[in-house]
């Protein structure tokens, strides 16, 4: 069970500053949407420079060109990429063919699916790494959280493993790490939180 | 009617010696998806520094956090800003937020939506400037173009204006033409075209 970190309105700096606190509880650096619109492939080539024993995620989320942009992240030293759910099967199978080639992973991330049950189902069998049921920041203030779609997931999944997103603090922590998933991603619950190694190592204790 | 050129895949030297030659025929400059992902918004930076009277667009293609990251490219400088018809209504109603904030324009790209109809009755309904209807790059070499989905389109806005995208070219630009489009999206046949300024004269010409 990792624990990925999501750095999405930090500076590099501030990324580093975090990261220098809390690397020994995280497993995952996720460079996450804004950051990569806001500064492209510059803090995941330096962050995987400044911590090669971690890996780097970058959340892409591809909707077009699934081979190129991919391509793009891995050669910038993503470890992991994020292809949309919501998009063709043939980007999916083009970010696949890039991470072949660079020995790297595919998540997918499952925000706005509308059949989840059957996307879940068609993605795994194309052989993507992990699928990721995330509720949108758009939408944390009046939906639900993610654990009743990771619970669909996880009855469906064969070959891929589980991930999960959005708006995961300590108290919601228990009942993912219960129901199991091989990546739960934290932003704010750490990055905000007033004492953040603490917070960081905190969670990553109640994961096993 | 206003021609965009998309950017995709040269760099940002190439696309200004691209753009030094095309300009004069240009309406948007269009910083694609891939482009962003490489360099974020610097290029949208320095291209609307350059081409101070051209509408510079950046192809977020936002699928969350929609006010926090159209603000990101509003304030580097991008007239107009790209969400994923696929997402939430919450993150399509925070972009158009900070459109407004900016004075800029949100397009919706239709890429991958599954009922057109519908969502594009919805996101009328939501006040989006631009609805572009996008055959995917992936999925070029086998779907039909985008002429259907941009006439079913035309029949359903009330408010919003259509754009098209997605392997236009000059054999197919005069029944878009026809059929009526307040953007026409062109890449590779005027980037590879072997005469570029020629390619987008002859382009811009054919539109009214």
């Amino acid at each position: 069970m990792k624990l990925q970190i999501a750095l999405d309105t930090l500076t590099l700096e501030e990324s580093m500053a975090l990261l220098d606190e809390t690397k020994d509880y995280v497993d995952v650096i996720e460079v996450g949407t804004p950051f990569i619109i806001e500064e492209g492939m510059r803090p995941v080539r330096e962050l995987k420079k400044r911590y090669p024993n971690l890996e780097v995620l970058a959340d892409t989320k591809i909707m077009d060109a699934g081979e190129l942009e991919a391509d793009y992240a891995f050669r910038a030293g993503a470890d992991i990429v994020t292809v949309l759910g919501a998009s063709h099967d043939e980007t999916v199978l083009g970010a696949l063919k890039a991470a072949k080639k660079h020995g790297g992973k595919i998540m997918i991330d499952m925000i706005a699916v509308k059949d989840l049950a059957t996307r879940t189902k068609e993605l795994d069998a194309m052989g993507v790494d992990l699928i990721c049921v995330h509720t949108a920041f758009d939408v944390q203030s009046t939906q639900k959280g993610p654990l009743d779609e990771l619970k669909l997931v996880n009855t469906l999944v064969k070959h891929a493993k589980s991930a999960v997103a959005g708006g995961v603090k300590l108290a919601t922590i228990d009942d993912i790490v219960r129901e199991g998933a091989e990546v739960i991603v934290v932003g704010g619950a750490i990055s905000n939180a007033s004492e953040r190694a603490n917070m960081a190592k905190e969670m990553k204790g109640h994961m096993h």
